[in-house]
Order: structure tokens, then sequence, then C-alpha cells
């Protein structure tokens, strides 16, 4: 059951390269495990008995004390994985992590939160660390207990190393086709630093596990109200524009580790190091977030709703979410159907602010609106443009500054037909 | 292509044997000229080219004045049409409707309200009315003009007469699959008075076409204050529960018009006159808005959502309409899936106040979870509950005494081909 930890790792610097645009370069082989200072490792514990890659118990920590902060759903039903995680990072002093899929730990009444809580000490006593140094992220089906009989006997089969990174990505997925990792680097004050990341989807997946959760890790040394801040910023552009589906899961999460092995001088914000790193933080977060969306099952195109000229940057969330998760807009895109008006009625209906006479509307870069007024558009061409795997959407309200990128999938059969089925 | 009018008329009072009940009992023959003093006419002026029942223009006209009111689409990307509407109704001198199907008449720019108010002005001199007298309703395609030259030559071939209701409500279709009409009675101060109405689909129907209309004629003698506020609350507890697809039209509205010719005396707000009446049109609304649903095409399936014990009627209904509109609860009611732990995390995300320990859900009757923990239930029995056409699913919050109904239909395959197929 215990990972086998045989793959060479590859060079995470292959990408550096391309380093001469603005951008870090993603690292597409990149981990959790790539920042210094962190290992992870996964078993099989039996737990996740339909996915091809069966790894579905896992732990991350970080060698050294470690700055932690998360972001959390706002679902009312939250599951008691993510209310002890907050607690313990609230708290102040966690530097480790384990995760479960298979099981949400949600809609099982006061056994959830007694079963996060052995889970958690069980995996701190795996990993040499306190209970409270130790969250824990689940996901899978609500309604049914954690099989804590596999836990008990999975825990201490775990061995944790430098090269677990992929493996551990691997321990959180649950219908997805693919693990989702990858990391950036950037220089602070004369050090190479490194974000790491992993992320699983959050819908259009197994029935009851559309869950989001991403765990980014970094070797920078952050002061710890930066780092809240910067994570809470990068999410709201990035993993929280994702719509697969439009539900919200109750175990979502999004939590970021950062460790300071790099040495580094401590980051402080308002400096031009803070915005390199919240830019580099963002970069790796948008290419985990596009990935969530390609990784939809049962979906093959993507696409991307950009607003600009919002009367603000919520203003321009509102309104990309809006069209990102439009069931006809999602349809459309499916039929690669430039049927534009379901786009601007969903700006219209999203709560951001609208001057009709003001808004123009872009299938990639062919106009389809401009100043609130439909522009003949050569119809075979755009239907062309739309039948590539990813098709843009831009709205331009012409009354701001404000802008914002979402990201959607269209709505296939495929959709339907996985979502129907039985639970079991 | 004038309406024939030669159907006799059934007899409208069929149903009231039934009337032992607490409800007036819902007349389906009757239509938006079962109340004294309306009449209506249709044509069919080439403008809905696609549809069976083509009649694609009407008129709708209260023989005596009237007191209108109405409730808008909070799209704002509204219709000129409904901006125009409003405009008439607030000037408080409205008694006539035209309505067209097959072009929205949004996003159009300026032209927009050009061809509204040319529209209305042609048809209240058909009428015998007054511009102000006069509103508008449009559905169909967005970004393409009226064609005005088709409504101009429609419109003199209007003939309207107290057997045009059945004809007036097909031509507010689009694709909806059957004419949506109802009417009830009551006794008001002695005098039997009759609350008609007509209604077309709100979605899962052809592409840009996902408008909301219902228009409600009385001839009942009410304050237009109780008017306004019975139509804005019963509209809140039916109409707006419909949940086909989650998107809001630019040119939904619902407009009451109330003509006094029953020779009531007025009812005022308090009365208990005043409560029959608002329960009146509340159980028109409630069908007309199941059948609605019903009527969503590549659909056969419909779901009630119950929501009881909420914090309060709003919370109610914030909660029920998420997990009427949750694409995953939709798939699931399509594939029979007792998949309750989608329907409690939509009422998480809803933003009704929830206690997570207090929650109780049922499907049909079968008690899913009680106090917040799932109870063992015979699944194929549940799936067996699941195969029939309707399907009722009951949450009880236990903090409040609010309580709200929605309606859902299933998520199909077919809803997915109807919707991604080109606009043309």
């Amino acid at each position: 059951m215990v990972e086998s930890h045989t793959d060479a790792r590859p060079d995470h610097l292959v990408h550096e390269e391309a380093g001469m645009t603005d951008e870090p370069p993603i690292m597409t082989d990149g981990t959790v495990t790539t920042p210094k200072g962190f290992v992870a490792g996964s078993a099989y514990a039996g737990i996740k008995t339909y996915a091809k890659d069966k790894w579905d118990l896992g732990i991350l920590v970080s060698e050294r004390a470690c700055v932690t902060v998360g972001v959390y759903t706002q679902n009312k039903f939250v599951s008691p994985s993510v209310t002890l995680t907050r607690q313990n990072v609230d708290a102040g002093r966690v530097r480790g992590l384990v995760v479960s899929s298979g099981i949400a730990n949600t809609g099982v009444g006061a056994q959830g939160m007694v079963d996060a809580k052995e889970t958690v000490a069980l995996a701190a006593a795996q990993a040499g660390l306190e209970p409270g140094e130790m969250i824990i992220g689940t996901t899978g089906v609500i309604g049914v207990e954690l099989p804590m009989a596999l836990i008990r006997s999975g825990i201490p089969s775990i061995e944790t190393g430098r090269d677990g990174g992929e493996q551990f990505a691997r321990a959180i997925l649950t219908t997805d086709r693919v693990p989702k990792s990858a990391a950036v680097q950037l220089e602070l004050g004369g050090k190479k630093v490194t974000i790491g990341g992993c992320a699983k989807g959050s819908g259009m997946i197994h029935p009851n596990m559309a869950t989001m959760l991403a765990y980014l890790t970094t070797d920078a040394n952050v002061e710890k109200e930066l780092l809240a801040a910067a994570l809470t910023e990068v999410v709201a552009d990035t993993f929280n524009m994702v719509d697969i589906d439009g539900d919200v899961s109750t175990n979502d999460m999004v939590v970021l580790f950062a460790n300071g092995a790099a040495g580094n001088k401590p980051v402080a914000a308002g400096s031009a190091e803070a915005q390199a790193f919240v830019e580099a933080l963002a970069v790796l977060s948008r290419y985990l977030s596009a990935e969530l969306v390609r990784d939809a099952e049962g979906s093959s195109k993507i696409f991307t709703v950009h607003v600009e000229g919002a009367r603000s940057r919520e203003d321009a969330r509102l309104a990309a979410r809006a069209v990102a998760s439009s069931t006809l807009v999602k349809a459309a895109i499916h039929g690669s159907d430039p049927n534009w008006g379901r786009a601007i009625a969903a700006v219209g209906y999203s709560g951001a602010d609208v001057d009709v006479d003001k808004v123009s509307f872009f299938i990639n870069d062919v106009a389809i609106m401009e100043a609130g007024t439909p522009i003949s558009f050569h119809r075979e061409a755009v239907i062309a443009i739309m039948s590539n795997p990813e098709v843009s959407l831009t709205v331009k309200l012409g009354i701001g500054d404000g802008s914002a990128t979402a990201w959607g999938c269209e709505l296939t059969e495929g959709y339907v037909q996985f979502n129907s089925a039985y639970t079991t």
C-alpha cells in the first residue's frame, strides 16, 4: 500500500529558459514538494474503489515551522474536515496536512468531527507532529462516514519524502482524469524561491464529488498578513472564477503553506517583492484553475470569459462568472453556436452595473456587438472559431476599469449521462 | 391571417363541483377572456416561422377602464418592450396589451424603443385606445430588430372578441409545446369574480427564447395598492420559484389587469376578501407555474422542492430555488438517483440560514436525513419513487416557520442537444 517512490524526478528548472517574459514560466512537472523543505507521501487505503489512480490517503508536511493560511467553502453544510482545518489554521501552528478521497466526511452528524479529529491525530503521529499542527482535506460521497478502520490501517503505511508530491496530487483526486500539479519560481531578495501546488476538480465529476481542493506550498519567507491577503486576492481571481456546473461544494478549500526554507528576508506587504510574489502565485493558480476546467468529466472544450471596463473588479468578477456558469452559454459553446444573446443576458442578470448602450462583445477577436448594437458578422467564420477546443468570450462594459477572467466548460450530453447515473 | 373564432367555448364552470376544498378549483379551460369585460384576438404575421402554433401577434383589451400592475425582469439588459410597458403601467391608464413572439426586441440599440412605440401605437389604434393605454410584450431571438413591415400588416387584421383568450395564449408562445391558460373563480361581496391567465415557458426552449411571460386578468374590483401588493407577493411564491435552467430573461414580465366588471365593492387591503382574492390569485399562478415547468422542452419529469422551518419566508425561497436550479440535482432527478447530498449542498450555498444539526430531508415521504444525520433508507424503493414523472423533495430546516415551494425540471441529454443547436 505504500507509495513506491521509484520514479526519478525530472529537472524542475527545464522551463527556466522561457523566463524572459514578464510572467514566471509554469513548471508543469512541479509539485507541492518542489519548494524546499516539503515532503509528502501517499497510500491506498481502500476508500476509493472506483478510480484508476487509487491513491486515496496522503500526507504533506513542511520539515520546518510554517506560516499557513487558507480560504474555505462558504457552504453552510460545511464538512467538519473544513471546520477543523480552519480552527487549526487560525491557531497558527499548522505545518502538515492529511488528505483522503472517496468519502467527503459531510452530512454524517456529530461523527464527522470525531473522525476528522482522529484522522488528524493519526496523521500527526505518523508525521511526528502534534495534532494542532495538522489539518485535513476530504472529498467524495456525502452522507457516508469516513471508513476509520481503513484510515487507521492506511496512515501508518505512508512514508513521506521529497519526491512524494506527484503521488500526493493523485491522493486528492476523485474522478478527475489526470493529476494537476505545477510550480513556478522567482527571485526574492537574491534568493530563488519556488511555489508549488496541486488541485482537484470542482464539478462535472462523480455524483457528490464536486469538490475543489487546492494545496499550495512555497519555500519563500512571507509575512503572515501578506500571505493571507495574497491568497484571498489570488483565489478570488482564479479558483473562484472556475465554473463547471455552478454548484458550490461542502468541502472546498485552498490552503497555502510558506516555510521560508529559501532563506530570503521576510517579504512584507507593499514591497515590490510582495507584488512579484503575488503575481507568481497568481500565475500558478491561474494555470491550475484552467487545468481544473480542462479536466471536467464529459467535457472536451473550455471557454474563457474576459470582462473589461466594469465599474469595479468585483462587478467584473460577477459578470464573468455569470457568463461562465450559464447553462445556456455552456450549451452554445458545446454546439459552436454564436448565440451571443445568452452571454449578454447573463451579464445583465449578474448583478454587475451595466449601461446597455456601452456594452461590446467579442467572440475571440470578432466584434459581435459594439456600444449596445449588434454588428453583422460572418457567421460561418465565427462557428469555425468556436469549433476550436478553447473559445474566448470578451465583454467590454465601457463604464470603468474593473476586469476579470472566468473559465467555463461546455455542457454536454455526456455530463448529463455521467451525473444522472446512480450514486453507487 | 385572422383568428377564426369558430370553436364553441366549453363551459367554464364545469369544475365548480370540486369547489368543496379550501382552494378554488382550477378551470383548465379558462383563459384571459374568461373574466367579464376582456376581449382578445390574434393573427399570424409571419414573425415566428418555426412553430406549430403560428399565432405570433395578439391583442388583449379590457372593454372598460382598468387597474393594471406589473412585475418585470431584473435583467439589466432589459428589452425596450419591458421599459415601455413599465412606463405606461406606472402612468396608470393601461387597459390593453399587444404581444408578439419570435423576436425579443432586445439588444438592438435605440431601434428597440422606436419599434416598441410604433407597435404599441398601431395596436392602440386597432383597439380604439390611446398609445398610453397600451403595453407590449415581446419574446424570441435577441439581437434582431422587430420585423415592423410584418407587424404593420399584421395588426390591422386582428379582431378581438370574448372568445379570443385561447388564441391569445398561443400568440405568446415560442417553442412551448402547448398553450398554458386557466382561470379560477371566487365570491367577493356576494358577486362571482373570475381571474384568468396565460403564460409562456421560461427556458429549456429555443435558443434565446428563455422568456417567462404571464398575463393575468380579473373582473374583480380591487384597489390598486392591494392589487400591486398581491401580484408582488404571489409572483415571489409562484412564477419566480420556477427554475428551468437558471437563466433570467431580458424580457420577463407578469402583468395583472383588474377591470371591476364583476360589480363587487372595491376590495381593500387587510380585509377577509383581500385574503381570499390573493389566495385565488396564488392558486391560479401556482397552476400556471407548474404548467410552465411541465412544458419545458427536452424534459418529461418535474420536481417540487418544499422548504419548511426556515428562519424566514425569504430564506425558504432562497433554499428552494437553489435546490430546484442545481444542475447536479436536475441530473439526479433525470437518473432517478437518490443523491440527496446534492440537494443538501445546494441548501448550504443558497444563502439561507442553516443549522446543520437541525436539517431533515425527504424524498416524497421517505426520510433520508433527520436532524443532520443520514437515515438508512430502502434504496430501490426510493429509486422507484423517483422514477415517477413528478418527484417531491422536502427540506425541513427546523429553525423557524418560513416555507416556500419551487419547481424544477430534470436536466436531460435532450436539453443539451436542443440548446446547442445553431440559432438559425
